[in-house]
């Protein structure tokens, strides 16, 4: 991996984009004033080199047999290679790299060149009982990466499958492509694009994330309603656990009984180490047209949402702001404003994709429903420009967190007519845990969400929110900010994550949103594949 | 169950529909001489009264123990209701109802009134080992309702659902149902279009199957394309099973882990009883236009099938019949024609449902493909004698079996770019299996085909095949057709059912399908749930 373009502890390229531009200071100056800080502290991470790493666990003998089995200088013990691969991007991931408390970092880091490769990994670390952790962008952000192991473990080895990036097979009658799962979003995009396809999937994460990772974790692009999420473009696979390679069922459809393939999305590594993957893929869209209105509320936009949803036109894309977030934009661009009267306004986004006739249709009916909803047009200059950034947000993060202050971001999924209730209730116990932390007391927590991947029966829901920092104990207070949300969500019978995954960080959750039985079910599932539970320790378990 | 007006040894009403009319004589006599027969014998079934069954094996003390714990009047050991649930519909299945040997039946049929009564019923099974076997329409043509028992448990109790047949609520705004998993399909489409909604789902068993046995079956209807599969409209259920009553997910999406929700489509019965089953409805649609079509030869028709698969129109339908079939009607409808001489036109029957504004753009759509593949237009008249007749072809079957004949279907599905590939080797080898029995030599082996449910990446074939039935050895002779078209699919890596299930008929074919390791999962989640196999036993697994 070229490492040197890329910042090792937070988001994306070194030389990252600047959204602030001439409006810099005033931005800063206005969080601060929100925040209640009389000056923004300067809290700038560790230099990596002085980061204290215990030295690897795992004897050298053990790494030398691995070493005969693959091709040369796959295995690095490289103290740089350790930490960038210690943890993924969630909040408390970021924290502990910027302090440098690693306590748990991967002994070797892997990069296997093949899938032959990846079942001598597996042989050896079952034989040895070494804890393998495969990574491909690294940009969970719930934990899912992290170097972890049981206390029978020997060691950890992180498994890097970035060089696992080849397409190697493409049925463009029955729409179907093979790649190696560890293929970045651009590439696979570039590669799938030059033969007049494309997979839509577009997370925010796209430019690191891989095709792996999407499936192993459930996620969404933002043009989900039209490609699918990862568990619908998902088609079938080969996995490799201790007890062998196996591949699963990838039909259009069966009545096979139970699918096991549907086991795969959303198993974050612990039921075997994904190597290829079968997914399904369209032509590049004839035409696509995305544009801004601007509804009386939340409220409103929800129920137009709905209506668009529950039409024929192909949607690609709605992104609902609530008002909070709207505002948030706003001031962004303006560098500032007053948040004690923020209006009712919230921005949606919109997109369609598909063969011309289709889209212009769609239009029309677009603006009807709109229409009966009293939207605002707001043209395509607005939906220009979140198309340019739509990859660049989580780069603020980190300057942020330069400046005192901490930011999160949670989702999940209700059906419809649960939706504008648990958006309240989520909404109300953020603001309140931010406003009870001892340390820290804001002016005006910045708490904003907004609605952005929707289904015929429901849509889910995405909360970013912004505090100033406890200085004491940084991970206690966001500890008490998630917990307060996560029982929120279950309370309302929601989901725990709509695309973000479990991880580490929503574990607490889970057993509660399966059920005893069904969740004894998949401990069962878990170790019939894995008995030693060296796949992605605990991570979903 | 009012059992008067159901044939007890066939398909559907007893008062069936004269599907021939002025035709009848002309069409026996054609199949007499396709048959190779000088005459077609006369082959009636058995008279239920004669029927010689054992005496229910369950100590009467533990059916009293059962009667105790539900409503009155719930248990019956009359020998009609121990006949009829005895089998399903398969072709092996009417072969043994009809000569009345029936080594297998339950010892009592059970119709509880609620899912209290099932937790009672399942309890008690589970502490006396008594295999038990859910049973709705009992239209499994797979051997799926069997009356089958390991060698532990002391009898078996068929858990007749039809009872159990209430809608418990309709949440409009999500478009989601809920209801009991017992109701038949005519009930439950008569509520839910009260409401303004309907689900869809109408397979050929429509008026007979139900709910639960959709979704255990990952049934499919004629409309698949538009409604989805079992599997895809399925939103959650409530289940029980010997650890107790429990709910699945019941989420539009999640990232929360494995679903546990998709195991449930095609568990058979074999993971617990369906209770209470969540689906996804859909406002009645605003228009409907069903039309026919002749295409110069299958294969242009599979290509035309594709390109609309992927369009953007509402499709809901598309019936692709190979030259065999569309031969096979006409003689129906002729009452005779000339097999040697077959051409290669293909019937095509098409609908769309949607709104009127996409059902009239889907037209032109399906025109300008149409017209570049050289189909010719026969109007809405044929489609509109089908839509009329589609529940009505399985009647004929009994009225062959009648007369010396074998009939039986068989379907799999593959992805567009196998699939002619595919029909070409299933047909082969159904033809030569007939044509190689050493008791009866066909002038004329009817198989033919069709494509009846298709996906963006691939689609179903179903194939039907009419053969003068070995009076010697009937299942033998069937069994060696059925194995030989069960391993073709297979050996072209096909699935071995789109929609009828697995039951026990297609058991052999299954563990090659799954692989050994997700296969040797399956059983270990069976037996987590179901530690006595008390749950549909002998099916699936």
């Amino acid at each position: 991996m070229n490492l040197k373009e890329r910042k090792w502890c937070g988001w994306g390229w070194i030389q990252g984009p600047d959204l602030l531009k001439d409006k810099r200071s005033a931005f800063w100056n206005w969080l601060r004033d929100l925040s209640g800080f009389e000056e923004l502290p300067h809290t700038s991470p560790i230099e990596i080199t002085s980061i204290q790493m215990k030295s690897p666990e795992l004897p050298s003998s053990l790494v030398s047999e691995l070493e005969s089995k693959i091709t040369q200088g796959r295995i690095t013990t490289e103290p740089i290679e350790r930490i960038i691969h210690a943890r993924g991007k969630s909040y408390p991931d970021t924290l502990a790299l910027r302090s440098g408390e690693l306590p748990n970092v991967p002994d070797i880091v892997i990069y296997p060149k093949s899938k032959e490769e990846v079942i001598e990994i597996v042989r050896w670390a079952f034989l040895h009982r070494v804890a393998i952790i495969p990574f491909g962008g690294g940009t969970s952000v719930v934990g899912g990466v992290n170097a972890i192991k049981d206390k029978e473990h020997i060691g950890i080895a992180t498994i890097d499958l970035r060089d696992m990036n080849r397409i190697i097979g493409l049925d463009s009658k029955s729409r179907i492509a093979c790649a190696e799962s560890g293929i970045e979003g651009p590439l696979l995009e570039e590669l799938l694009q030059k033969e007049g396809f494309t997979l839509g999937h577009y997370p925010q994460s796209f430019e690191f994330s891989t095709l792996g990772g999407w499936v192993s974790a459930r996620g969404a692009g933002h043009q989900s309603i039209r490609y699918g999420k990862a568990e619908d473009w998902f088609a079938g696979a080969e996995i490799v656990s201790p007890p062998g390679l196996w591949k699963t069922e990838a039909f259009p459809a069966s009545a096979g009984g139970p699918q096991i393939k549907d086991l795969i999305p959303g198993s974050e590594g612990t039921l075997g180490i994904l190597t290829n993957i079968e997914f399904r893929i369209h032509p590049l869209p004839q035409e696509k047209y995305y544009t801004a209105y601007i509804f009386p509320s939340f409220e409103v936009g929800i129920e137009a949402s709905r209506e668009l949803m529950q039409t024929d036109i192909p949607l690609a894309m709605i992104r609902l702001s609530d008002s909070h977030e709207t505002f948030f934009y706003t001031a962004m661009q303006m560098g500032g404003g007053d948040p004690s009267t923020i209006p009712q306004f919230c921005l949606m986004l919109i997109g369609l994709e598909g063969d011309a006739p289709s889209v212009t249709a769609g239009r029309q009916i677009v603006e009807g429903i709109f229409m009966k909803h009293q939207a605002i047009s707001l043209g395509e200059g607005i939906a220009d420009q979140w198309f340019k950034q739509r990859f660049l947000l989580p780069y603020l993060r980190d300057e942020m967190l330069d400046y005192g202050l901490g930011v999160d971001t949670l989702e999940t999924a209700t059906r419809w007519s649960q939706l504008l209730d648990l958006y309240e209730a989520i909404y109300k116990t953020i603001r309140e845990s931010i406003e009870k932390d001892p340390d820290q007391k804001p002016k005006y927590p910045i708490v904003m969400a907004h609605l952005s991947h929707a289904y015929l029966d429901g849509a889910s829901l995405y909360f970013t929110f912004v505090f100033p920092r406890s200085l004491n104990d940084p991970v206690h207070q966001w500890q008490r900010i998630k917990n307060s949300a996560s029982d929120v969500i279950r309370y309302h019978g929601a989901t725990i994550s709509h695309h973000h995954g479990i991880g580490t960080d929503h574990k607490p959750w889970l057993t509660n949103e399966k059920g005893a039985l069904a969740y004894e079910l998949l401990i069962q599932i878990k170790s019939q594949i894995d008995p030693q539970n060296i796949l992605n320790p605990g991570k979903l378990f």
